[in-house]
């Protein structure tokens, strides 16, 4: 059995577009957070792709118009999580991310929606980023958890946005637009939602249509230029985990979620600014 | 007795807005220049800030809407100003620049009026700059006293701007307004003066309501992928040093003097665009 | 015999618009493809320009309003091409962008037209690179012939535009017009074409009166902390000339001829559109 007729994902969509350009849609309601079945999930199209030799994109969108990926389930089941196989021997999360970050696939996120946490870092480890103009939005919110960004923002930021907007971009906690998200350069475009999908469909099927060989020696080259070493991002998660397990964040997600987080609520609508006051609320 | 006690700066003002949240307003006449006493009161306000583990954010802003930091004091006394106190073993700007450039504290700089030389590697130091789009003018003009950039500047605008706006900002010479300067990545973002006061001080205040900890972790992160070693700044140093010793650059900057330099003139407002024909006048 | 007697190019002009400001002009009618003659006479501009203590700056511009550069002759006689003195040991191409990154004199590209391919990676081992804002349009096309770029484009870019960006543009092997090309960084800034010429002029003038020596010491700073090692070039064109050996690209290659590539025609004007369809015509 073939890993296309075995592989029934529940939290995601897989469409053969062509036998060189997959689609993936995240479909995880109600505001597609990354919860354990989309690790999962993840994980098993990481694995394929690792050992696929025909496949040149691999295009991510999201089913929610709203939600490209609202942010880690902060109440996932972790032991379940870790418990998931890790071929890097990382968690969960950075195993993840540093297998997204070299594929040979080109892998293109569509982002079309909210897009925090650990949606964040999901592009951030992919190739390339296009952002719908009126419709996406970006952050990073973990120092509001009085955390790092755990799956490697803060190493993959530096090399996009320079120094001192990756600064802003973790320090502030706050939501970038796509046009502003352009400007910093933590997106590649921002196109006008009405042109959005034609835009990104051409862009892919036309990566798609290269030889297979180039593109993963393009990719070879350029990941050489602008990775870091594999072995930082288990630092960042050693700091995430040792950081949001303590009480404190533990009440500060119990207000969260009191406030309506993980739910489609004004608050996920609206978190990137209004997480400072319930985070800071008892200090 | 405390250092809030005890510090009486003449040539800056140290605002506690909060606990967490202090202000350094640049306050010295006419024009802003980096002189002996501003020196003095940088290096003890670092100092407390490198043994102090509550504040979270320094912001820096000017009391003269036209100059944040015009220059160096030309006319600075080098000995006296080499005397001070140097933690790092470094000449005076480079120890300011460098620790400046690794305070847990996070350092955001309010750029209003111009910001040049010396005043640009400052805020190049900090961890962020905003820039009010009408008034903002920051360059480094360094070239014209056939010098290097003393303070490292060649070593932070590349990890911002790249390194094809590095070589036009240093070799040009030239200012750089809010509007391109945000379009290089040499300032985070440009911010229309009518709301510039409101959008720092409410960036400032979120910071300031963060975790301590977590701070200074996602800083130690962004400075891991971000920052040169310390060891290069002393080499920019002392080619400036080496330079500027020259008697050519004296008689530069004799006749800048004479066109007004360090005075509230059309000189000091125009220097980015005039230093050229009075630098070059005798070549 | 000085250099400026014995030089007598034929597919580039050398005028010297004073002892510091030397302008050289593509011109190698129909579309300035860098072909055997080109390779010769910039080898040899090269050579001078190392042993020159005199030059502050080198403006590159075209004598063809349409076409900086077009590409590579894809016709060379190759081993005519590898004949020609190398100094630094590398293939021809290699050898002279390597060596144009790292003159003592400033390099300025003044790009209105097309420039793509080699024409893309000469400016990359520039310094600086300012494009006319209608008539500037920039491309990396190798993706379409299976091949890495050859010479340096995706070591040079991620320092320019970040990673994600430098995908894009490899990956992709379309056209970036100066705008979009000033937006990710490719170039310093896209100037309204109507002001091209004298800004670009009063730029390289203001450059060339600065002091020699400091230009040469601001250089080796910029250099040391935003070039990578020499010996990473020769990696991307052995990647590249393995790949256009392959009879598929031979292939391809004649299609494109017969379509009208290294002619004036309409294919050459949007070779970064119609090139996907004729390269993957046959998959």
């Amino acid at each position: 059995m073939t890993f296309l007729e075995d592989f029934s994902p529940q939290h995601l969509t897989l469409t053969v577009e062509s036998p060189t350009f997959w689609r993936v849609t995240f479909n995880n309601p109600p505001i597609n957070v990354v919860g354990l079945e989309m690790l999962s999930e993840l994980k098993a199209l990481l694995t394929e792709l690792e050992n696929n030799n025909t496949v040149n994109v691999v295009l991510f969108d999201s089913a929610d118009p709203d939600f490209f990926i609202a942010h880690y389930d902060v109440e996932i089941d972790n032991d379940a999580a870790e418990a998931l196989p890790s071929p890097t021997g990382y968690t969960a999360w950075v195993d993840i991310t540093v297998r997204m970050s070299k594929l040979n696939a080109v892998t293109i996120a569509a982002i079309r929606g909210i897009t925090r946490g650990a949606g964040s870092e999901l592009v951030l480890a992919m190739d390339m980023r296009f952002a719908s103009l009126e419709k996406a939005r970006l952050a990073q919110v973990e120092i509001a958890l009085n955390a790092v960004t755990g799956g490697g923002a803060s190493g993959r930021l530096p090399s996009l946005v320079g120094r001192g907007r990756t600064m802003e971009i973790l320090l502030g906690g706050e939501d970038f637009d796509g046009a502003l998200a352009e400007r910093y350069g933590y997106v590649n475009r921002a196109i006008p939602d009405a042109e959005f999908e034609d835009f990104v469909d051409a862009f892919a099927k036309r990566v798609a249509g290269w030889d297979h060989q180039a593109i993963v020696e393009v990719k070879e080259f350029v990941n050489k230029y602008s990775r870091l070493p594999d072995a930082e991002y288990p630092l960042h998660s050693d700091a995430y985990w040792a950081a949001v397990s303590q009480p404190e964040v533990g009440n500060i997600v119990g207000r969260l979620i009191g406030h309506g987080m993980q739910q489609r609520t004004p608050l996920e609508y609206n978190l990137g600014r209004d997480i400072a006051a319930i985070a800071q609320s008892e200090r």
